[in-house]
Order: structure tokens, then sequence, then C-alpha cells
């Protein structure tokens, strides 16, 4: 009898079948931040210390990671920790806020601050994501649920450590990229290094699946895209080929994005809920899997809503190559019932027969 | 001789009849928050105190509305204004505060909230803003430069007021239009009739085209958008057919619901830089002109950037039916001297020459 996460075409979790487009026997469906605010057992497991503190005790790492899989029976882990961990670790001065996210002291501001951009050796640097790999795939193996290790894009982590923080506009991030291109480049290629060093060392730990966030390149044009972002992703995605893991790209306000995400080397794209998942799966291209897009908000929303939102997201993501997801990361005041019941809709939902045939791709009219 | 505004081809403006889709001897050129904060002229004006306060002074109105006239020599004026000034006046409770945007003390949360949504009448409850149209439009006709009017779309001033301030998903709000679909339904009727009185007291005061700013609706997914917020800004905008002015429908990351935009019945479709002009076209269909598309984050890169970049946005908007502007709102900490730079730039490109004859709509590559 399969695990949770087994696929009863064979041995192969169903979450690594559909990132590879092989037919399953049901869609497999995890949630972005599905360890985190949400979750009462998180809060009570976490306290109120530092995030970074708290990624680096491999033990609290792995019940914090565990802890969606218990409770929603989900096809796929996603380690827990935070795509600013790599350059935190190697001394660059960036702290999380809770509320507000990463906040860099002394932002990179010239060609000397790439001297604060040392590689990374996992092993020493990080050695709590190894740890709390090893330990979280031993938990992971007796359920049949496969685990995703990731990292950020060079582009996202360069505007944390660029603008100092979070931000609407990408002004100064995008003022170095124009302004100095070879410093960018610099920039991005060290981020690259990190992001590959990153994923290698999860990936040797255990992990079978990659995600490469990109969160924020949806603020950049196509052009902008092509000449600043495309080059270190592509760099970072084409590093991991060799380890034949599938390799999830995600962004949101992608949309015009999505032909060069996929050409950057994604296996899997990820996309939010302003495309419709039939249209992504054009622009993506043949051969892709497409994960999403429900959007994050609608969980919020009373269950009818929920139910006939995620059923349409099933019909056009199409029942193969298909990882059901938010559009999104899951919003802290969200009901983990409503993902509860969500898991189980997907589940219960025969693939392919979701309605809808014969959509066109993108239309809104029923 | 024709004046700074006016066409070669005859009396009307440029800026009228790009919009109109007709021949033009010179791309029109305007910016969204042409007037405001990246202006000495400006901050000397306007002082510290509320804007709010500030736009009930029809004096100061009009001498804001001006300032980039006279500096940049642009095509069109626009209103100094707000779009949260109706709901304001009618005694919503609603702040502008300083580096944070519209602030409701009472957010929208029920049925009762309805009642505090009288109707508008412009003349009484905004006095100042027909005034200042009456006072702009005099000082601008020996220029030949037209006054656009503007006002918030349905949905994104229930944003505000639901929300209670500016927001980065948008879940109270959707939470209510999903949840509540009738009083949602009702909620953004009364907004919208708010919308026409504000316009047609503007245009009816001398606006001679209007933009109905629909600014946070990238926000919804294209099935949302059809259900939620098309009907309203359909009727705003059906509304001002019989006015006989340019209507432009303006959203940011809006590249998947342009079709719906122009179909909710705008002449002209603003578009951010996310969509590169010739594809917004195609999904704008036949019929419409576009404006745009230059990243206001650009404008802060070196001249040739900002040259490149802007020569590329003419390219694409293909000389005819194009309004030049930036894809969002002029940067606080923009130089001027950009700004006026681009005007020269635009007026000295001559119309269809811009380059790049043949490309492929959308297309990155050289």
């Amino acid at each position: 009898m399969p695990g949770p996460g087994q696929d009863a075409h064979g041995e192969e979790p169903r979450f690594l079948r559909a990132c590879r487009g092989l037919p399953v026997d049901r869609v497999p469906v995890w949630f972005m931040r599905q360890a985190g605010r949400s979750l009462p057992e998180y809060r009570a497991a976490r306290g109120s210390g530092s995030i970074l503190r708290a990624i680096a005790d491999p033990e609290l790492v792995a019940e914090l990671t565990m802890q969606p899989v218990r409770r929603y029976g989900v096809d796929a882990a996603i380690l827990f920790s935070d795509i600013v961990v790599p350059v935190a670790a190697i001394g660059f001065g960036v702290d999380v806020v809770a509320g507000r996210g990463p906040v860099v002291a002394e932002p990179f501001r010239s060609a000397a601050d790439l001297g604060r951009l040392r590689p990374l050796e996992p092993e020493q640097d990080t050695p709590a994501v190894p740890q709390a790999v090893r330990l979280v795939v031993e938990l992971l193996r007796p359920l049949g649920v496969p685990l995703i290790g990731f990292a950020g894009a060079p582009f996202t982590v360069a505007s944390y450590l660029i603008e100092g923080g979070p931000s609407r506009t990408y002004a100064r991030t995008k003022a170095l990229m124009h302004g100095d291109p070879e410093l960018w480049a610099a920039l991005t290629d060290r981020l690259a290094d990190l992001a590959v060093a990153s994923l290698r060392s999860q990936v040797d730990a255990g992990a079978t699946a990659v995600q490469l966030f990109d969160s924020w390149a949806g603020a950049l044009s196509p052009q902008e895209y092509a000449r600043f972002a495309l080059p270190a992703s592509t760099k970072v995605l084409g590093a991991l080929a060799a380890a034949d893991v599938p390799r999830i790209h995600f962004g949101v306000s992608t949309g015009e994005l999505l032909p060069q995400m996929a050409a950057a080397g994604a296996d899997v794209l990820g996309v939010d809920w302003r495309v419709p998942l039939d249209l992504a799966r054009q622009r993506a291209g043949p051969g892709r899997a497409v994960q999403g897009n429900l959007d994050p908000a609608l969980c919020l929303a009373p269950w009818p809503v929920v139910e006939e939102a995620a059923l349409d997201v099933l019909a056009r993501g199409g029942g193969t190559g298909h990882v059901f997801n938010l559009g999104h990361g899951v919003l802290p005041e969200t009901d983990p019932a409503v993902l509860e019941r969500l898991v189980t809709l997907v589940h219960d939902t025969p693939v392919g027969e979701a309605g809808a045939a014969g959509r066109t791709p993108g239309s809104v009219a029923p």
C-alpha cells in the first residue's frame, strides 16, 4: 500500500511524477509557506525568537518542516528556512524582522561590497541546513513524501541587499543594474554561486526537488529580465541539471516572463493567480509542468468560494504535469482547516475530471 | 503657429488626436504624478500641510497643476487631486498620510456602512474641484494644452475603504467580495456613482479627457476582475460615453486584464512597463490607443539608459494611437531634468521612426 505521498502507479511519489509530467493517481498538492504562522503548533514551537536563530536549530527546523505534512497530508515538504540564510551566514549583516522581512543594516552600494560576498561552505557556514535536511528526510521516508530544498534567485536576493529591505519600486536595484551593469553582473554571479552551493548541499543531504524563488522578478520588464535576471538564474538552474532533481522556478506577477523563466532551466513553472494556469502552460511551452495557482487571499473567503476556485485551478491545470499550490505563500491569518479541506478536495478529485474540457486557454467566461 | 500642445495637423491638440487614433505631428507625452514631490516648485508651494486641505484651495490646485506644464512642456495637464477626494468629501473619514497614502479610520465592514456613502454633489461637496478646473482651463487655453480629469475606479477605492489603507494582499477586500457579493456590488455601484458625478463635473468645467485609475486591479485574477471590478468600471466609463471625451483606463500589473479593461469602455489603455506596448495593443484589440509605459524607476538610471528605453517604448508604441507616459507615477526622488529631457526626446523623435520595424510583438531580443 502506498504511503500518503506515494503514487499508486509506482514507487515514485506523485509530486515527483507530476514535476516530470508523468501520469499520476491524484494531482499532488503542497502550499508555499505551509510551515509558518498560520499553524498554532508552529507558533507554539517557534516562540518569539529570531527566525534566523530558529533556522540554526536542526531539530526545530525538522519539527517545523514536518508540522504541515502531519496536519495536512501534503504531497511534499519544503525545508523551513529563508532565502537570505546563505548571505546572512557569510556575514553580510542581514536580519529578518517579523512582519517586515529581510533587513540589511549596510546595503550593497559599490564594488567594495563584493568583498562581503565570499563563497558559501554549506557544511561550515550553515551546518544546520544539511543536518535538518537529513533529519527531515528520515522522518519523511516512511510516508513516501519528498523534501523540496530551496534558494532565493539572484535578482530577488540582490534586491534585498541593495534596497536594505522590502521595496515597492526596486528603484535602487534598477538604478544599480542599469547604471553599473558590470557590478550588477558580478553581484548576481556571486549570488548565483551562493544559491548553487546551498541547493547542492540540500540535494546532497537528501532533498529530491528544488525551488528557486525569484519572488520579485515580476517587477522587471521582459527586457530587463532578459538582461539582468536571466543569466544568473540560468547559471543556478543549469548547475543543478546534473543532480537530476526537478527544478521549480517561481515568482509573482511574472505573466510576461514565463517563457524566459522556463528557458532559464525550469522543469516546473510556479505561477501566481494572475495568469490562468492553462495560459501559463502555453507560455511555458511544451515539456514543462506548472505549479499553482490559487490566490492565497481566497483562502479567507467562505469554503464554497475556495472550492469553486480550486476546482477551476484543477481544470485549467489539466491533471498531468500539474502540482497544485497557492499562487504565493499562505497568509498568516489563514485558518488551517481551510488548507486541510483543500488537500482533501484535490486528492478526492479524479485526475482530469475537474471539468471545463475544451475551455479556451485564459478564457474567463464559463 | 500652433501652441506647445497643439498639433500641426490641425487645431485639435495632439494629445486628444492620439487618444482618438488620428495622425499626429509628434507623439504626445505627459507623466502620471507630473505634479508632485519631484518638483522643487511643488514643495515650495505646497508646504507641509495635508494634501486634502491643499486640494480644497482652487488657486493652489491650479498652480500645482500648471507647474509641470510650464517646466516640461508636456502635452496634457492632469488636475492635481486624489482618488479619495469624493469619498472624503461625503464624510467617510479618509485622510491621506504622507509617505503612506489614504488611511480610513473606520473601514467599511458591513451593509450598515453603505449609509456612509451618500451621492456626491460636486458643486457643493467638492466646490474647489470644478473651480480649479475652470481656472486651469483658462491658463491652458493659450498653450493649446488639454486638461485630464480623473477618478478612482470602484475596485481600487473600495480596497482603501475596506483595508483601511494600502495593502499588499487585498485579503479583506477579497474576503468581502467573495463572502458577500451582494454587498460588494452595492458598494462598488455607489463608488461608481461617485466617480461618475466627479468626472462629469470635471468635464462640465472644461476637462477634455478623463482617466479612470484602477491602480490596484492587477491584484485580481481575470475571473475576479470579470465578476467584481468590470461591472462598476463599465458603469463609470459608459456614463461618460455621451460626454465624447477620451477615456483612459489605467492599472498596474494588469497584463492579463487588458482585454477586459478595454471592453469596460476605454478609448485608451494605460499600461505599466511589465507588458511591452506592442503586445498590450494586441491584447487591447483594434480601435484603441495605448498610453505608457516607461518604468518610472528607470528615470533614476543614467540618461543613455533612459533614452534607449524611451526609444524602445516609442518604437513599440508605433507612432499612432500612442500617448507616451510612464508605466506608473513619477517617483518622488526623480530628477526633474530627466523628465525634461524625456519630453524633448519624445518631441524630437519623428513619428514612426523610432526603429524596430517588423519586431515581433512582445519580443525581447534585439
